[in-house]
This record gives C-alpha cells, sequence and structure tokens, in this order.
C-alpha cells in the first residue's frame, strides 16, 4: 500500500507518494498560483496528485488515503482549512473539495505539523517517541509530536512555538503581537540582523560578500563572514544563536521533548550552528545538572521531503 | 477503597484519604522541619499517614496506595526524589524509604503536577481531559495534563512553566535564569512590585493600608488599593495582570489545553483578577478571532486540597 503526501506552499505544491518504509516512490512540484481562488489551486493538486499515480505505475487503488500538509489554522477532523496567511484561504473545505476529483480518504494538518511528524517517523527523531521540530524560514514553524502523533491541543492550534514570547513589548511580529520569537529568530529575522549589522559596519565581510548590495544577504551571509573571521559576522551569528536558544530553552522546560529538530535552511549550517546552540540552551534551562537526561538537539534530516512524508503519515498516527 | 495523598510543603507535610468519589475522609497537617535529614521526615511522613488512616477508622488494607507530591525534580518510575529546592532532599529513595514504615506502593511527583492532577480530576477542570494549572505562589507552579494524565515529558520535568521566558536578559530569577515568568508574575514578585510602587509613592493607599510598615505588604494589598480607587495600586496590578497574561498566552500557543486553571492566593481575587486577565490574555494569542475555540481561563477551586487530592489520585491516572 501507498500514501500520497502534499505539502501545499505559498510558492509551490510539492506532493509525493511514500511506501509503507517511509520511501519516495515518486515526487514533484508545481506552482501554487497563490492568488488564484482556492477552487483552482485545489484542482491543480487532485490534478497533479494523479499524475503522480501514474507517473509511478500506480493506480487510485494502490493508494491508501491522501494527506495535505497546509499553512495555517485547520479543523482536522472535518478536513476545513479555516484560516492561513500566505494563501488566501478561509473556512475552505479543503478534504472534501479534493474528493470532488479522487475518491481517497483526504486527512488535513498544518505544514509544521507534518513536518514534525515525517521527522518523527522517519528522520532525525525517528529513534524517540517523543520529538519537536522547529523549522526556521520565514517564520518559525513549530510541531510537537507525543507518542509518535501530532499533539495539536483541543481546538488543533498547538505548536505554534513561533509565537511564543521571547522579549515582553518587543518587536512586532508578523502576527501582531510583539516580542514573539519568530520576530527574533527566524531566517527572516536573522537575515534583516546581519542587514542592519552590515550597515553599521560597511566594512565588514558581510557588505564584501554581496558587493555592497545588501539586498543580496541571506540567512547564510552572516555564518559565511564568521567563518572568514570577521567580526560583525561573529556577533550577528552569537546573538541570533542566543536569541535561538531561549525559544528552544522554553520549549525543554515546558515539554521536555526526548528530542528536538531543528529544520529549515539554517540547519544546514550543522554543528557551525548546533554546537554553541547546544550551550546556549543548556545555560537557560531550569534544571542544568547532568543527573537527569536532557533533550537532545539535532539538524532535520528530510529536508523539504519532511512535510511530503509527514502529510503521507497523517493517516497512519501511532502506527501501521 | 481509599487513596492516600501526601503533600509534602517546605513548611507542612499535609495528608489526607480521599475516597472514589474523590471526597477526602480525613485530612491534617504536621510541621516538616525542613532543616532535618530526610529519613526524619520521612518517618514523620509515615507515623502520619498511619495516623491518619486509624483516626478514619480505617487500617492499612482499606487503602490502595500511598501517593505523594513533592516539590522538586522527581524520577516518578523508580520513586526517587532527584532534587529539591526549598527541602534539602538530594538523590532521596522516597518511595523505598517510606515503605520502610508501610507496606503499601507509593508514587511521587511533583508537587504542582499533583495539583493539576486534582484540579483535573474532581476540580475547575474536572469537565475537560486537557487543562493546565498555573499555581501562583513563592513561585510558579505549573502542571499539565493531557488526557487526565499528568504529561512530564521524557525525563519527569516537563511543565516548569514558571521558567519559561518573559523578557530575555530580564530580572534574575531564583533559578539562576535571567528573565524567566516567575521573576515577574509570582505572588513574590507582585509584593516586590507593590513593595517598589508604595516607595515611589509614598502618599498612595498601599502606603495607608499597611501603616508605612512596607514589610507587611502582601500579595493582595495592591488589590485593596485598586478597590479603594488608588492609582497606584491599580497601576501596579494592571502591569501584574499584563506579566501574567504574557505567560498564560505562551502555554496556550504552545500547548491549547482546553481549561487554564489559576491556583494559589491570589486566584482568590476571582473575577477582579480572571476578567481584564481574559482580555489580556486574548490580545497576546497567535489567533485571536472567534471562529475556533479557545482555552477557557478559571480559578481553581480546590485551593490546598488539589495537592493531596491529586497525589491520592497518582496511582489512578487515566481512570479507575
Amino acid at each position: 500500500m501507498y500514501y500520497l503526501g502534499i505539502d501545499l506552499g505559498g510558492t509551490n505544491i510539492a506532493a509525493g507518494i511514500v511506501d509503507k518504509n517511509f520511501s519516495m516512490v515518486a515526487k514533484g512540484s508545481v506552482p501554487t498560483g497563490r492568488e488564484r481562488e482556492y477552487t483552482d489551486i485545489i484542482r491543480d493538486m487532485a490534478d497533479f496528485s494523479k499524475r503522480l499515480i501514474t507517473d509511478a505505475g500506480l493506480t487510485t487503488s494502490d493508494i491508501e488515503y491522501i494527506g495535505i500538509g497546509s499553512p495555517g489554522v485547520c479543523d482536522r477532523e472535518n478536513g476545513i482549512l479555516l484560516y492561513a496567511n500566505n494563501i488566501k484561504f478561509n473556512n475552505v473545505p479543503m478534504a472534501k473539495e479534493m474528493q470532488k476529483y479522487i475518491s481517497l480518504p483526504v486527512y488535513l494538518d498544518n505544514d509544521a505539523n507534518c513536518a514534525a511528524l515525517g521527522e518523527s517517523m522517519a528522520g532525525a527523531a525517528k529513534d524517540v517517541s517523543d520529538s519537536v521540530t522547529v523549522t526556521l524560514g520565514t517564520g518559525i514553524g513549530g510541531g510537537i509530536v507525543i507518542n509518535r502523533r501530532i499533539f495539536s491541543g483541543f481546538n488543533g492550534m498547538a505548536g505554534e512555538i513561533g509565537h511564543t514570547l521571547l522579549i515582553a513589548d518587543g518587536e512586532l511580529c508578523t502576527c501582531g503581537k510583539k516580542g514573539c520569537w519568530e520576530a527574533y529568530a527566524s531566517a527572516t529575522a536573522l537575515i534583516r540582523q546581519t542587514r542592519a549589522a552590515a550597515e553599521e559596519n560597511p566594512g565588514s565581510e558581510i557588505n564584501r560578500l554581496v558587493d555592497g548590495n545588501l539586498d543580496l544577504i541571506n540567512a547564510k551571509t552572516a555564518f559565511d563572514a564568521m567563518r572568514l573571521g570577521d567580526d560583525t559576522g561573529t556577533r550577528v551569528v552569537e546573538q541570533y544563536i542566543r536569541y535561538l536558544a531561549e525559544g528552544i530553552a522554553n520549549i525543554i522546560v515546558m515539554l521536555q521533548p526526548e528530542k528536538v529538530v531543528i529544520g529549515g535552511g539554517i540547519s544546514k549550517e550543522g554543528e557551525t550552528l548546533l554546537k554553541p546552540l547546544r550551550k546556549a540552551v543548556k545555560e537557560r534551562l531550569y534544571y542544568r545538572k547532568d543527573d537527569v537526561p536532557q533533550a537532545e538537539l539535532v539538524a532535520a534530516e528530510l529536508g523539504n521531503d519532511a512535510g511530503i512524508i509527514g502529510a503521507a503519515m497523517l493517516g497512519m498516527q501511532g502506527g501501521f
């Protein structure tokens, strides 16, 4: 039996067919066209799903169900996307709409939750039952997995850890609240911090790396400057790691998962990021002694596939 | 069948015998004598338990087990208190030591977790399966209940929500970390804030209420001054409610429990506290619209009995 997972993003609809061993037997993506009506977007999702099934040499009857990971707030029970920010879906009956084109069960959950489930079932957290996955991107996505199931609270919205507090009355977050962790520790925030440092220190390696065009700064630039021994780049990275550590310490103090998985492009820095981050997190824990096992901090393993694989696993939480 | 719960505190050992309907059939307390050896304290716990059993007209065979709620970090599986702050217990085999005197199964968990379990089974959250109980006292105790079981993470230390962050690099907390919620929103913090305001505004009602002796300020003083129309008292309460709201919003954003229960002496302010608090919390949520059900904020119902009742329920989590 196979499972079809769709990761609906603001830019692309990515999808894949996964087998029982979490191997992707077919995979691809098409543009979302986010400004369009939801009916058009969902029709494309269905058409692309059918194409993937055919490309894999399968038929619909080989597929157990379709799982969809979507941005925003989902009513999982009824397969309704209540609200999303970066695609303009409000109260959209995703499952029902998909089923107009493909007659398969459809499961729906938040994309960050799907990524967390993917890492839990087949990635960096596959050896533990409780984990939290933090995805550092435009924002900060968070997914809590308890007993290998997504934990999403009584209303489906748990795990929005990007919007826990870093500094009361601090920087304005895109959610409208002030001082959210996301406003300091997302990739977007790192880029903003790198840019501000470059403006203040025009002689830094950051400026040289982008030939003075600060619009070219990305989430890697400060790390690159640091690798060149640049003081400004080093300061930006060190401050960013402190911001990151505060939010991760919050997760651990509250939930004590066995693993915290860091995903998103920045996680590709690997130990350059993780080593100082582990130290900074430990300094911020409530209980800092080593006589109790502490959460392990690891990099995500599945990259962008996490969302697809997790979506494909939505119907089998708790085991086959 | 009956269940014996012990709430081990820095000042008193409180204990009670609870029946299947969560009614307390016997209750009492003896001083802890916290500076003594743990062997002496635990012997007193056992002696007092036996006395309660006799006073209730029961025998040991009527009691299914003993549950102990203790400050600090517990190894629940092995009944060991790993570390406590306000009693000097380090790596103490609580269960084994108790069983030297009474031959009954002994369960051990953190006291704030027990209070949360008590409110969940028999108090303010008895109608929902997921709740978080926040006890505002010397510090802030927190307990997470999921599916009517204490959730304490893979190492038993989850739910230390007093030590989530309010302000990065903010006020020094008793745990050694800076900016913890507890440093701003515990009863101790409110007393400190009230005192500082009184020092700055010697003409305020706060000063009059304590006849100028600021050592007499307690967690009720600012509320009393506010009730008298005092500006200084009102400002202190309003700021305190903002601090409280930030941490409660953090809990909701991360866990989305169906109820958040506020316990501790301050919760006796009832709607004077809860009404503005609900408004302040709502402003701080990630998703602020009303089309999704939101956590309800309520006052604790069991008072100091919550810890005893919760301890007495430790052996039957998940139901009878």
